[in-house]
Formats: structure tokens, C-alpha cells, sequence
């Protein structure tokens, strides 16, 4: 057994849905677990001073084309949305809930569509009954889900969080910490890909002189026996 | 023929060395040339309201981390440098004094060899005597250099070329623009080198049915027959 990626976003941040798009599959890859960590870059730009992207003078225009850019150079979907910046406290605070109450596969799934909902869809996801209709598919009791979300416990407790992640030295979305290791950026993916390659057991498919390096390892089944043989990134 | 790669760069970007180290090397693979622009980061920064990666809370400690880290991960040398950040004024204007008395391949030549003292040998290249002793290797009248980057005409024309780099949307450094199309970041350099296979003239080294996906191409050889069958980035 590994540790969990831990997996931190905001859903107003176009890089973060990239990243969700393709974090879940590359932890597979290498037999990791993906904890996901919804947080308010608006709470976390407090202390480093940062504004949205396409806030910032010069940036802003960049920022719009980059996006597009880089979705088409990914091959991820994606359209500009209209509805942009916007409140992402509720779907934060609904994830957490999922969370809590149906656990991270339900969760994930609802996060998932959520960023899909602003990013493809251009559903306006700062409004809770958008976040219901994108609940009801997933056999979520969504009126149960706007509910705690709007409650006392589930407001304390993403404020809590997004202190943790701050702890941790999270400033920005997607951020990603493996083995301690922090990665800021959907641009990091290849240097996060090495990390876990260096990481993982050597012992998974194991053929002398051969490095095991197909990507239908799903690492489930490795009983890692040559742990002696991990290294650090290169 | 193709225009020119723009690349503008501060010396005290860790980014920028980086892509320092890269730039020709991809040009030539897709017979291009580089305009080499120094600029200040000082200056840009005033209108974007940034601050210098390290000095931000938070992004600072994971910055310096991150240029290890992406220095090891690319294969490229570097060392933390002690004297950071440092005013790159003068360092700056050698290079523009460079391109209009011994013109561009000096100049660049000059360049790489600033970047190389502060992120490799921890020379503290604010320090016209430094630049001087970098200067002399390369056959430049270095003292000529000293007191020409000191004039009032290549303050005022460093002054200028950041004005025109600001028009035409730099706000970062590494910062390159090929044919229009802005990319930041030394992180951008995978969708720069498809940009520039997106539009090399097809006829270089034409063989049908087969993509001339060789590192060997210089370019220089190609006439264009065929370019309407020039594509845009995929």
C-alpha cells in the first residue's frame, strides 16, 4: 500500500478541471488513491496577494487563450464559460458533505460533474439548484446534499480544511501532494508522473533487465517485496 | 523563410534561464531563428502588480523547490544562487548595447553567459566588474560595453523595447511569441515545439505518407513549395 495523492481545486479554476480530468487515471496507473480536496482560492489569494488569472492586467487576455490552448493540446473538452468568476463556495461545501455522507467515490463523481457542468456545459454552478439537477443522476438525495451544505458543521468544516491545506503550503489550484512532495499546476503532470514512477514498487511486473513501464498497471495486486528499491525522483 | 522566435527574458527569472538553455536549440530544429529580448521584470511588474516568485507568501518556499526540481527533471544545471533577486539593469542593457555594436550572436552568446553565472557558478551578475569579466572571453571590448550599457542612449532604448514588449502582452519572463501566438512560462515549451511543427513548410524533407519527425532538419535548405498545407496548432 501507498499513501493517497491529495488532490486540492477550485471549481471557478479552468486548470483545476483539466487536472480532474486526468488526475484519477494517472494515480491508477501507478496503484495511488486520489483523496480530492475542494478549497476557496478566494480564502487562500488573502495571504499571497493573487487575484484570478483573467483579473490581472496583461494577464487576463493571455490567460483566456492559454486555456484554450492547452485544453485542445490535452485533448480535453472545453468551452469558455459565461459565468465566469463565480462563488464556488456552495459545490465546495456540497463535496465535503458527499463526503461525509456518501463517501469519496459519490463525492468525486459529483465533483467531476460539477467542473464538467462549468467548463463544458456552461451551467452557471454558483446556483444550488444547479448543483441539484447534477446531483439527482448520481442517486444522490440532492435536497438532503443543499441542505448540509448550507449547514453550520459543513461551514466550519471547509473552512478548517482550506487552514490545512494553507498549512500544507497550498496557494493555488490544481495543487497536488504526494509522499509530501508539492506540485502547483496542471503543467506539473509530467513531473508528477515521474515522481510516482520513481516511487512506485519495483516489484508490480517484475522482469529482470525490463523496466515494467505499459500503462495497464493498475497496482493492485503488487505485494511489494523489492520495497528496498525505491528511489527518488531523478 | 519564417520569422523570427520572439523570446523575452529577465536574468533574474529561474524560468527564464531555463528556457535560456532551450530556445535556440528548438528554433534551429524547425529553422528558426531567436530574437533575444532582455527585459525587466521590475518594470512589468509594476503594471500587472506582481511580485518576484520567491517573495510571495506561501509560492515562495514552493519556488525555490520547484526550480530544483525542474532543473533536475529537464537536465539542466543549476544552483540556487545566494545573491537573489538581484537588479538586472546593467546586465540588461549589455545585451542591447551587444546586438547594436556586435550584433545578435554575440550578444545572445553574452546572454547564456549571464544566466550561466548566476544559476550555475553563484555570480553575482548585478555587479558591472562581473560583467565585464564575462564579457572578455567572448572578444568583446568589454570596457567599451561597461561604459556604453551606462549611456543615456541604451537606457532610453531599454526603456523603450519594455514598452513595446508590455503592447504587445508580455507581462512574464521566460516569454516567447511566434508568428503572434504568445506562450509563458518555460512550462509552455511542449505546445511552443507544436506550435512550430504545426506550421514548418511541409516540402523540407517531403516523403509522402511519412511525418519528417527528425531532430536533424535545420531548415535552411527548405524551399517552401507547399505551404497552404501549413495547419494551425491541432
Amino acid at each position: 500500500m501507498t499513501a493517497a495523492i491529495d488532490f486540492y481545486f477550485d471549481f471557478s479554476s479552468p486548470y483545476g478541471y483539466f487536472a480532474s480530468t486526468r488526475i484519477d487515471e494517472l494515480a491508477q496507473k501507478y496503484g495511488r488513491i486520489v483523496a480530492w480536496h475542494p478549497i476557496l482560492l478566494g480564502v487562500v489569494f488573502k495571504t499571497t496577494g493573487s487575484a484570478p488569472l483573467p483579473q490581472v492586467p496583461l494577464k487576463g487576455e493571455y490567460a483566456w487563450r492559454d486555456f484554450e490552448r492547452t485544453a485542445r493540446f490535452h485533448g480535453i473538452e472545453y468551452k469558455r464559460p459565461t459565468h465566469f468568476p463565480l462563488p464556488t463556495t456552495q459545490a465546495a461545501r456540497a463535496v465535503l458533505w458527499l463526503q461525509n455522507h456518501h463517501g469519496d467515490d459519490v463525492a468525486t463523481a459529483f465533483a467531476k460533474s460539477v467542473y464538467h457542468a462549468l467548463f463544458v456545459e456552461d451551467i452557471n454552478i454558483a446556483e444550488p439548484a444547479e448543483l441539484v439537477k447534477l446531483a439527482e443522476p448520481l442517486g444522490i438525495d440532492a435536497h438532503a446534499m443543499d441542505a448540509g451544505a448550507s449547514g453550520f458543521q459543513i461551514k466550519d468544516q471547509l473552512k478548517a480544511e482550506i487552514e490545512v491545506a494553507m498549512a500544507k503550503g497550498v496557494f493555488g489550484s490544481p495543487f497536488v501532494i504526494i509522499d509530501g512532495e508539492p506540485f502547483w499546476g496542471f503543467d506539473r503532470f509530467d513531473q508528477i508522473e515521474a515522481h510516482l514512477k520513481s516511487k512506485r514498487p519495483m516489484a508490480l511486473h517484475a522482469v529482470p533487465g525490463k523496466d515494467s513501464n505499459t500503462s495497464s498497471s493498475d497496482g493492485s495486486t503488487g505485494s511489494s517485496t523489492d520495497s528496498s528499491k525505491e528511489k527518488k525522483p531523478a
